[in-house]
């Protein structure tokens, strides 16, 4: 009985997590238009050059006060006060309050010297074109909004790391900013290897099946943020494969090479790794199902990833491994969450292997109040499953199993 | 104390959720390729032609046998089998197999007739080179894949409703489909008005501010499966508003209007959408806060929104309102659960008017095991609050507040 020598070296996703963060260097940095940075990385803090709305600002229609001269009014004994005016917005305020004085104002208006505060206007009636009937008190403050009480000048809007979302955009765009440092995307090389395997738009022989994975790892590459290369399909020989991961080197950051699950096609790839300058194979075999026979290399400063061929195998060791690198690539600073997971309960017994981790693909369905989550059984290297699941569930690595009604937490493919 | 008749009219969430599905009529459909289909929503039933993989195939490196051959097999009382060839990857299995053989097959090799499993190479030893040992027995069925076990021909593989990910793009490449019907993503048209308002790129005078909505309200269009078109900044007054609204209903699907918070502003919006044809106002204020100005109104087969000024208020009125609308038009099945969420526990007392849904700011932070939601306090007028929140939770219509330590749902801002 033959037990290959990688199978000893298998390592943890923890210990592939510490070589992945050793190994990754920060892609530079590029400016670009805020209108196009959602989702990419900051590369440097940005700090607000302006006092942000730059002066203050009545936030409800009404008329700016002194807020002592309301204190007291109410419905049963209203205060009366001088109506001196009105700034209307978008204008200069240049008239200035006096004590006991009111000046109109709408939502927006620039508040005149003296006032601090804003009366809604409908807590007042106009008694004549002089007099204002106030029945409601307010403090110092209320509906506005200070010069710099959005951001102070100098103050750091966002920080290198952040990850742009739309409100950061019109933040941005607020103080004047309409371009950003942010790091590069990284670029993808994406090779499909299988001497079975042909283009999609071909008609197969019998033995022959068409390419999933290009397919699947580029939008994979694409939603994490990456820019996808697809190199084609390569047959499994020295080569063929080496004269295409040359290539991909070239054109990438990454290289990713599917397929070779067999023995033979992954010992190919390991002899093509080897044979280029300055490569270093770093993992090999890692205590994952499906993905376990992952080779994780770098060349120079190239990064290189040979995924097993199975359609699951790929897409959960691209998730794991791939984005993984990809956000440090990219400096992103991780949050405390994971936005993706959503809690249900298990429909079944689940049997694990103590000394891996364990994905198994789930279906969510809504029973009563509770969610729960369905697994989709079947072979790895069917992509149906995928097609049928709505998400992943983790199996831990000293877990022999989960129990029916344990809550589990679904990482939902978006 | 003047109390405005639309105060009345007031509609709640569900109320404008129902509205919402009776007036969406979906989108026409689009024929598109599958590499760009992320995302995109199906218009129609995709079957499968073919059966997928179309042959039986061995899915571990070893060899085809007939189960029966091997039962009782183990270290200790192996079987020999008689060596028949071999079955190259990609290559028709022309060999058919007899009782008491084996046929040497890798990952991904088509099984030869007569053979119903393989036998796993570790599990094995080759004698001489016609005498197999086999150590282990295997049942029929164990590591091949049947010919249709991943898509029969003719199943459904994808139903209408289904918006796209990565893995539906692998099984139709697998399937040989390389295009997918799916509805046109709708068109919306943003228009910025205020008469303070001004392009990021000038500078302003005292009194003037930079446009922040049409930059959030693009991207959150972008995000939510639409494509923004903005129709820049229009000044509060009939005509230049009616101009733009003209100008932006010819161009897209869905017309949104931020600002006009004050009442004079808010009443030239109705007025203006009045004055169309076929103009009808089916929302006028919402029990949200904020967000609660908000007008609903179709022309035509046009959608209206005149959205709130506020930066804050924009934004919940567009994930609220504008986000679901679109998902209706797009066709989107919508699935049992919101994949943005995460749980945490409020870190102090917040309290809320009954009658109306408070969305609130928080900022998650890890505190021991558990996640903690921070709120971010402050005016809806900031933009800020947005940037240093995380997410947004719910105070449901009928709660006067929410306790410190109470778990909540944090829609996350993705």
């Amino acid at each position: 009985m033959a037990v290959r020598d990688y199978f000893f070296k298998v390592k943890t996703p923890d210990e592939v997590r510490k070589i992945s963060r050793e190994i990754a260097r920060p892609l530079p940095a590029e400016v670009i238009a805020i209108e196009v940075s959602i989702g990419r990385t900051l590369a440097e803090d940005i700090r607000s050059p302006v006092d942000l709305p730059g002066f203050d600002r009545a936030i409800m229609d009404g008329f700016a006060v002194r807020a002592q001269d309301t204190f007291g009014a109410s419905s049963g004994s209203p205060m009366y006060l001088k109506l001196a005016g009105e700034v209307k917005v978008g204008e200069e305020a240049s008239l200035k309050l006096s004590p006991g004085e009111a000046i109109r104002v709408s939502t927006g208006s620039m508040m005149p010297s003296g006032a601090d505060a804003v009366v809604m206007v409908e807590y007042t009636d106009l008694l004549d074109d002089k007099t204002l009937e106030v029945v409601r008190s307010v403090a110092p403050g209320d509906y506005v909004v200070r010069r710099d009480e959005d951001f102070c000048r100098d103050e750091v809007m966002l920080h290198s790391g952040h990850v742009m979302r739309p409100q950061d955009v019109g933040a941005l765009a607020g103080a004047g900013i309409l371009s950003v440092k942010v790091s590069r995307q990284p670029r993808v090389a994406i090779i499909s290897s299988g001497d079975e395997i042909i283009p999609p738009g071909d008609v197969p022989q019998i033995g022959q099946i068409r390419d999933i994975n290009s397919y699947s790892l580029s939008c994979l590459t694409q939603r994490a943020g990456g820019i996808p290369i697809r190199m084609g399909i390569v047959r499994d020989d020295y080569e063929s494969l080496r004269a295409s991961l040359a290539a991909g080197m070239e054109k990438a950051d990454i290289a990713l090479i599917s397929g070779g699950s067999s023995v033979g096609a992954r010992d190919v790839t390991l002899d093509v790794i080897r044979s280029f300058d300055r490569a270093e194979i770093l993992v090999h075999g890692i205590s994952i199902r499906p993905g376990k026979p992952t080779i994780i290399a770098v060349v120079g400063d190239k990064y290189l990833f040979g995924l097993p061929g199975n359609p699951i195998s790929v897409m959960v060791a691209f998730d794991l491994l791939v984005g993984f690198l990809m956000r440090l690539l990219s400096g992103v600073k991780q949050p405390a969450w994971e936005p993706r997971y959503i809690r249900a309960k298990l429909s079944r017994n689940i049997a694990s292997a103590p000394g891996r981790e364990d994905y198994i693909c789930v279906r969510l369905t809504q029973s009563g109040s509770d969610m729960l989550a369905e697994p989709v059984l079947g072979k790895s290297a069917l992509i149906s499953m995928m097609v049928k699941a709505d998400g992943l569930i983790k199996i831990p690595l000293d877990t022999e199993g989960l129990e029916e009604g344990t809550e589990v937490e679904v990482a939902i493919f978006a």
